[in-house]
């Protein structure tokens, strides 16, 4: 059973907030706890059903911290989702890491992704792909929002989402920075090489001025009909596909 | 001013059991009001604030039909959006129009996409590779959903979407039906040809196995990374980047 005060705190995780306060994150439903479960993040405190506790014992077994059972429907009443019937984790946020891509890795940048629908499927999207790393405006969804988990299908275990002011990190950066513009070079036949930074811009401005300064190769994705754009996730994933087939 | 039958009428819009019956849906904002404005589709009724009717003039001055002037706040509270400034438009909905794709189209086939956002992600993409024909099953979220409306940002005016029971659809075809899999050709370097069917599964569980039968060609997306999956706008629009570049 859930007390009073365990309610209270779960719950204040779904505001930011609360989430940078107590530096910790929910994951809700079977599929995101058993990810974060066997991945290297920490879980603080696991909630789950009687029903998940019996279906998935090996995992559960090998949980070391304490697990308190409950309903159904203390799981929907806490959490963000209606129909979670399985699990709810309580994680701690990992450290806001650097990363230091050499020439031989590719990285996303993110240039205030608002909507975290899009950024959960960017990060699934960038797992896909191989990607392990995204740098991330400070403006950019928050990703331990429980809609990024959510729509980041797992990935989220995979990806390092690291915040930072992108001009501070572009000064200090000597890869190719690639960039999506309506005259760029065609995404089809372009040579995007070993390794860079694929910048994607915000859903209704695109890529800002400044950032847009630190682009070195502008990239366009070959239209077909008469769409004036593409959503942020969409494009994200035809430029993936377009590095990765090189 | 809105009359309260005209708030209650426009409201009703928002349901698909009432957009049946009226055979009429709404399509909110200054982008989206434009679009249908200058496209085929019948406008019943438009209503738009001073604002938007003094720097709309000439497209204004083209609709025949009257205009209803109304304060933003009006508009916010019978829309389905909150931030609408602009106009909301009621149109009629057109014919459910069967495409008769040659062998030099390609159609998308949607088998159970069930949210609205990634239903008018899938038709805004297909907008831009060129794809003017959706044959939908009658499971998919309708087309007339404001939230579907809003997520194709103008693309459904240029989009037939076709709802049917799929397989009867495909019982009447003789073009190759294209459906991603996890054991399909490599969507790099296979061959789509100059025309098919490309059919695009349910969110959760993929491509359903009455389908499946009438699949003449499996594809993959090759994967680089450790994802389960796709979201199904991405996989759509991945799929039909590869068989434009061919």
């Amino acid at each position: 059973m859930l007390s009073k005060a365990r309610i209270k705190f779960i719950k204040s995780l779904q505001l930011k907030k609360y989430r940078k306060q107590e530096q910790c994150f929910t994951v809700e439903g079977e599929k995101s706890v058993l990810e974060v479960l066997g991945s290297a993040l920490v879980v603080k405190e696991l909630y789950a059903t009687a029903d998940f506790i019996e279906r998935q014992k090996p995992v559960v077994n090998r949980f070391k911290g304490a697990i308190v059972t409950v309903t159904e429907k203390e799981l929907a009443s806490v959490g963000e989702y209606a129909t979670n019937n399985a699990a709810l984790a309580v994680v701690e946020i990992p450290e806001n890491t650097k990363p230091k891509p050499d020439a031989q890795e590719f990285v996303l940048m993110l240039d205030d992704i608002r909507d975290p629908g899009n950024l959960g499927t960017i990060i699934r999207t960038a797992d896909w792909y191989g990607i392990k790393n995204i740098i991330a405006s400070e403006e950019t969804a928050d990703v331990y929002n429980a809609k990024v988990i959510q729509a980041s299908m797992g990935s989220f275990v995979r990806t390092n989402v690291y915040y930072t002011k992108l001009t501070d990190y572009l000064a200090d950066n000597k890869l190719p920075v690639f960039g999506t513009f309506l005259n760029g070079e065609d995404a089809h036949t372009f040579n995007f090489g070993t390794g860079g930074i694929v910048v994607i811009g915000n859903e209704a401005n695109g890529i800002s001025d400044e950032v847009k300064d630190f682009v070195t190769q502008k990239i366009t994705i070959p239209r077909y009909g008469n769409a004036e754009s593409l959503n942020a996730g969409i494009a994200t994933a035809v430029i993936l596909d377009n590095i990765r087939r090189h």
